[in-house]
């Protein structure tokens, strides 16, 4: 049996990787649950999966869970823990085999770094963790010997298109990206954008920042920064192509002129599962990728003066040191302000750039440096949100 | 150095290996030659190649190949061969590392199966090898511990997708097929076909009796056989999915759902690289794929009532013995016919079909009862052909 914990329980994946883990029963059990404020979920999921220890959001959670487990008949409870440490005591309580990484944003960023370092096989849904810190992530893993295996779908594809190849034989990794809801929308109109709007993606349900992040194409952006870190690669050997069927979800293009290229159907379980059984493949109850389905796929590049975003990402990219984390956390900041309707969505990327070109880049050294360059840009895009509102007046 | 002798040298894949060859003449040397009846082509490739030993056709092809030698100042001559025995003196020529084999037709046969005894790296382009014979190839093969490595760009695909992958959590082998000239011509329209038009492919360039083979969707039904062996697939693992563009050469679908395509330009050089250089890979001068050429793909299931050859190799493969050694006999026969315009185009499946009613299959145990099945079907699909000629009173 592997034992496995899951940050990020009740969120999309989270939800996608105890499916998995159900159909899988013989081979997996769930030892630690961490969750976010869907306390009602993580009850459900504590009665079917028995965890010995999970994690809740706030101190404040805590009794409000215990009172929810004890009206859902739970006898004994499990152990809780709450906040940043009660995540990292998730991440390395003994015993675990596996850890899944899928909490949305810096957050899952020190327990993550805690399983790589205690030599756990780490399936990371998390983006913002090897863009903050890949160097000390990737480092961490590389010395415990911890497995870093991508759930991310194109991470995902782009893993399973490597099997057996020699990596310097891989000329470009291509990612490939739905464009969005906003794909074909013109400049003028996508500065009118509603959150409601941006929420619209075509392909993926997932959680509302990532599918901001999908709208504006940071979330491609983040994904060409941690298929670097992931795989070896400079900004100049990945490249983003638009695909909107999202069904080739990435593309390898080796030396010889040959691409590799994975497709299957959009449910994030068979990346989960992949992830969770590599070098294992075990079959799973989707239905087939249809012949109807491969009709028709296209793909074009994509447009950086709608998508600014993504050009930001390669700009910290090649910038390196902190400048990934100050960028990350700036998205995070104003896609936030977004969905509040603080600002515009044509400002995400207005924001983001005005925090990166305050910011003076220092060597990505220490965790303590890290989040020092995440905490900076959070107060920066904050001031800067501030600026933008009074200016526009709104 | 790598010694390489090459089965059909003069033919459009011996030309793409020589092409290779020359790219990569600090690692490939050549040291036979084979040739049908072009003596000009391969005098030419003697000037540039320099072989201990060369094979033509037939006996007289001897001293007018000799002349062509001395007139274009040739000195020392090689050894020149002829016939079936040249050939197989070609494929066994002491100190040849890989024999390329890529004839057309069965004559590819026995040197094939000599070189796969002597345990050499066979690139094998010619398809009716393991069609004939695939049992006998392929246990030649594992005796005397020989590599198949398939040039063909499908099975080159699918071997390229399972790098790194176990046979047994494949599920399925996807082979791409253009449709050929006659993809959406109706069926009335097809029995007028003249050979012009079933010689007009849409996207590769090769020999009349493929690209007739391509036009019928022939060639598919022998690749499904040639698959078939080449990984241990028996036919309700091997499908075939019509894609016009030519640009997703195969794929390979997992047990868990995913599918892993290879895709490239249509060069033959990048098949025939990756098979004379495998598991290495090394840059070729191919123009990259352009994101262009990937919109659109399409794909669809193939029309076996306009193309009942296909449906034809599935059940010689599902009949097994020597009943995919008559189809393909009677299809060389039956296409030579058409070529020859003494049968109509949609007689070519009636021909082949014919023939296999009237064939008493026997189990493929020895090359003489193989060779045995394939005179007796030529001689059958003659006398089909004979007989439908006189009934129309063509």
């Amino acid at each position: 049996m592997t034992t496995i914990s899951i940050l990020g329980s009740t969120g999309s994946i989270g939800q996608s990787t105890l499916s998995v883990v159900e159909s899988l029963s013989d081979k997996f059990v769930v030892s630690a649950l961490a969750a976010g404020r869907d306390l009602e979920g993580l009850t459900r999921q504590i009665a079917r999966f028995n965890p010995r220890l999970v994690s809740v959001a706030d101190e404040t959670d805590v009794s409000v869970l215990k009172n929810s487990l004890r009206a859902a008949g739970i006898d004994p409870l499990p152990e809780i823990a709450f906040g940043e440490e009660g995540l990292v005591a998730v991440a390395s309580l003994e015993g675990v085999d596996t850890v899944v990484s899928a909490t949305v944003g810096a957050v899952g960023f020190l327990p993550t770094y805690k399983a790589l370092s205690l030599g756990r096989r780490v399936c990371l849904a998390n983006k913002e963790t090897l863009v903050m810190a890949g160097e000390l992530m990737t480092r961490a893993a590389r010395d415990a010997g911890a497995e870093l295996l991508p759930v991310d779908s194109e991470h995902n594809a782009l893993h399973q298109c490597m099997r057996g190849e020699q990596l310097s034989e891989v000329k470009r990794l291509i990612l490939t990206a739905s464009g969005g809801p906003f794909r074909q929308t013109p400049l003028e109109v996508m500065q009118r954008a509603t959150v409601e709007e941006a929420l619209a993606h075509p392909t993926w349900q997932m959680g509302s920042k990532i599918t901001i992040d999908s709208a504006t194409l940071m979330n491609k952006g983040l994904e060409v920064i941690e298929a670097g870190w992931l795989f070896g690669f400079g900004a100049d050997r990945i490249s983003v192509a638009v695909h909107p069927q999202s069904i080739v979800h990435s593309m390898i293009e080796m030396i010889d002129g040959s691409i590799i290229a994975q497709l299957g159907v959009t449910d994030m379980r068979l990346m989960i599962q992949y992830a969770l059984t590599y070098p294992e493949r075990l079959p799973t109850d989707l239905p087939p990728l249809s012949l109807d389905k491969l009709s028709k796929l296209e793909f074009f590049d994509p447009d950086l003066e709608r998508f600014p975003c993504l050009k930001l990402a390669y700009a910290a990219m090649r910038e390196g040191g902190t400048m990934p984390a100050v960028m990350s956390a700036a998205n995070e900041i104003a896609v936030a302000a977004f969905l509040d309707r603080s600002i515009k969505f044509m400002e995400i990327p207005r924001v983001i750039a005005e925090t990166m070109e305050r910011h003076d880049t220092r060597p990505c050294s220490s965790i303590e440096g890290v989040l020092e360059a995440d905490r900076w840009a959070r107060a920066c895009a904050k001031s800067v949100i501030a600026g933008q509102a009074s200016q526009v007046g709104s």
